[in-house]
């Protein structure tokens, strides 16, 4: 079973569509950090505890609504494949199912943290020619290349303009661009580093609250398109179990990815970690 | 025939990819005001007079590059149908060929001149179901009505915030909507009047220069999608053609939006009538 922080309901307006995995069936009570009762199944010393994301797995034992849960194959080690209820199917995905890249494509990745590896990681499963990592900190380029990554790009080292730089590397521009850095700066430089007439840039990343992209519309009147993924468009239920095989059958990586192994206890140690650009993804053990 | 001014060469990059009308074979001379062969083809007194926008459309004789011309049906009356090769597949086209209008679908279009009209009548003909238009001009309601526009809304009428106004007309925002306006603000409406999850935005009007366009992120990650298109998505020489049928099988209308025709002395009443907004298209005999 993999938790999903955002449910599939199948029955509400958005999962009828079919064109989007946003399911709104309990967006209200989930945002309130209550199960769609309205109530809380956690307390400490008698006081409520809210839920969190819907799936509130800081914890050893947790409660969910039933659509907010994935049946995955019983041969997948828990350990593993719950990174397909998070940054892996939201980095496949938006390759996979939101920007759909094409065989021979080139592709560049902003952010080389466990999106970007695994936006990498998607593009390579689905053939994609050049893939051009982007990243400030140069000890990600093993981390890329690890995922075949074809070229690596660090800003801080282009001489000229980064755009220009990338723009003559993909022939014009990439077919498709992704945003893996949350920062509205860079989402900018990925819409534009995209081919006139047809690039597809893909924001991942979330930006700080107040944050605005911007750019000239002469940018998508030639052509380009700018969108969006949340969970790598994937349906909870429908499509994780798939994301699951992906990883058993060999074409996704994750046991690379995991560098640090944790007690719950040491969970503050894990967000440091990150924040210092040390994992890519920890687990807790119990 | 009818001129074209994006040419269809049929051997660029671009135009092979069959993902972009944006054939790139003659750009750099069309931007010089010249031939392909580097030369001008029109003197007056002996002093040399630049091509403009390829066509050079504003004269009684013109020569254009063979590829850009659309050869078209022989019994389509060319006072018509030489609209064909603007404004009526700019609008057209942006709802068939670049958003792709599915039948059913809610669509909001900012903006009732010519383009915006045609937009509507794209709309109508793909079998949408709420077709909203916005203009600041009231007396715009008769003509987009007169294309089978089914709501009409006056922005500086709207008590509140029009995006909520409209998102609440198309029940939780709009499968399409389409600017006309070439205002960045406007722009960015009509993103935010979109749908979560699926709406489509596409850019048309063409905005003064050095603006920008801008919006949250959290817009596209949420599903919304912006884009643009020139000219309609239509590749000069292989769509224009069909076009042209529309409009002589009765699926698209031309005849009521030639508002004036005008001799060619005439032309800058021409333009002072468009911004008066008075006119939707005029057209000069010889």
């Amino acid at each position: 079973m993999i938790p999903l922080y955002t449910p599939e309901c199948r029955q509400c307006k958005s999962c009828l569509s079919k064109k989007t995995n946003l399911c709104t069936a309990i967006r209200t009570t989930q945002g309130k950090g209550v199960m769609p009762d309205g109530t809380s199944r956690f307390s400490y010393k008698g006081k409520t505890i809210y839920h969190y994301m819907g799936c509130s797995t800081f914890s050893n034992y947790t409660v969910l609504p039933e659509i907010a849960v994935a049946k995955i194959r019983e041969d997948a080690p828990f350990d593993k494949s719950f990174y397909c209820g998070c940054g892996m199917t939201t980095g496949v995905g938006a390759v996979v199912i939101t920007a759909k890249v094409t065989p021979g494509s080139n592709v560049v990745v902003f952010g080389l943290g466990g999106i970007g590896l695994n936006v990498i990681q998607g593009a390579r499963m689905v053939g994609a020619n050049k893939i051009v990592g982007v990243d400030t900190n140069d000890s990600k380029e093993d981390w890329g290349r690890r995922f075949r990554m074809t070229h690596f790009v660090n800003p801080t080292k282009v001489q000229g303009d980064l755009v220009q730089h990338l723009v003559s590397l993909t022939d014009g521009g990439a077919d498709y661009t992704f945003d893996c850095t949350g920062n509205t700066n860079v989402m900018r430089q990925a819409l534009e580093a995209c081919h006139r007439g047809w690039g597809v840039s893909v924001v991942i990343g979330v930006a700080e609250a107040g944050k605005e992209i911007a750019t000239r519309p002469f940018q998508l009147v030639t052509g380009r398109v700018w969108k969006g993924t949340a969970f790598g468009g994937a349906r909870g239920r429908t499509d994780t179990p798939k994301f699951v095989d992906w990883y058993m059958n060999g074409k996704i990586q994750i046991d690379p990815m995991i560098t640090h192994t944790l007690k719950l206890e040491e969970i503050n140690k894990g967000f440091d970690l990150m924040h210092e650009g040390k994992s890519i993804r920890s687990v807790v053990v119990y």
